[in-house]
């Protein structure tokens, strides 16, 4: 049995589903593709350079969960791995925390294997940082902390 | 050119992100894994015999989109083969549309591929379909009409 068993690690922690990473080949295509079926618009793109990602977001009416398109940029090898693997699809599944640091403490210290030892930045100015899909039977996880959330506590 | 492109079909029918879907093998320790990693418990569990799934909700304190771990009954092909080509992970990706009739009439006539024509019982009582992956390259996507919404319009 897994060390970190029965302990609800992060109850306290997670807010809800921030958004849901699909991995796509051709952003422009795919953007393009699901606003005309689902009449999302893309409500922000940029490229994020740290992860060597281009990422755009489509923000549904009801302000909840959003869906992320992500492609690789150029030297991003796991996206471009997932890509070759398995073709565009469902990627990643983001959750909103309201303290990301103390979320990978806790997961540290109960060794949940972490890609992300410390948050890193990701789009739209949040803290971000991956699971190791291991953690969780093969779906890869990232933990959020909002930048907005960070800037109500300065 | 597909020939649904730039129609935005769905536009004032797309409420939000219902749930996502994760495959798993064994709902039991897929249902104690996510719980404790995440502090979200079982909301509701249930047995949809229809589809011939077995399926377990963890709903975040937001009060927005959930999870939903769906684990194949006794012949349903199509996810004992996802999980045998793939293994656990994510599966679908579901929306929450307010008439889905309509919504199944609209993507019919644009020649967008669907899996059903026609809606179907689904869990907590919902009338769901699901679009053929090919129709947003490789993503499965559900619709779901909410029992509740359905209610207050009798």
């Amino acid at each position: 049995m897994a060390p970190h068993r029965n302990q609800n690690l992060l109850a306290d922690l997670v807010v809800g589903i921030d958004h849901v990473g699909v991995c796509v080949a051709d952003m422009d295509e795919s953007a393009a593709l699901w606003s005309s079926l689902l009449g999302l618009a893309v409500a922000h793109r940029e490229c994020v350079d740290v992860q060597r990602t281009e990422a755009a977001f489509l923000d549904p009416p009801d302000g909840g969960a959003t869906i992320e398109l992500v492609s690789p940029m150029a030297g991003n090898t796991g996206l471009n791995k997932f890509l070759q693997t398995r073709g565009d699809g469902l990627h990643h599944l983001a959750f909103a925390v309201s303290d990301i640091g103390e979320a990978l403490g806790r997961l540290a210290a109960a060794n949940v294997r972490l890609l992300d030892a410390v948050p890193r930045p990701g789009a739209r100015g949040h803290k971000v940082a991956f699971l190791h899909p291991a953690a969780t039977h093969g779906t890869l996880v990232e933990l959020v902390e909002r930048s907005s959330q960070h800037g109500e506590e300065k």
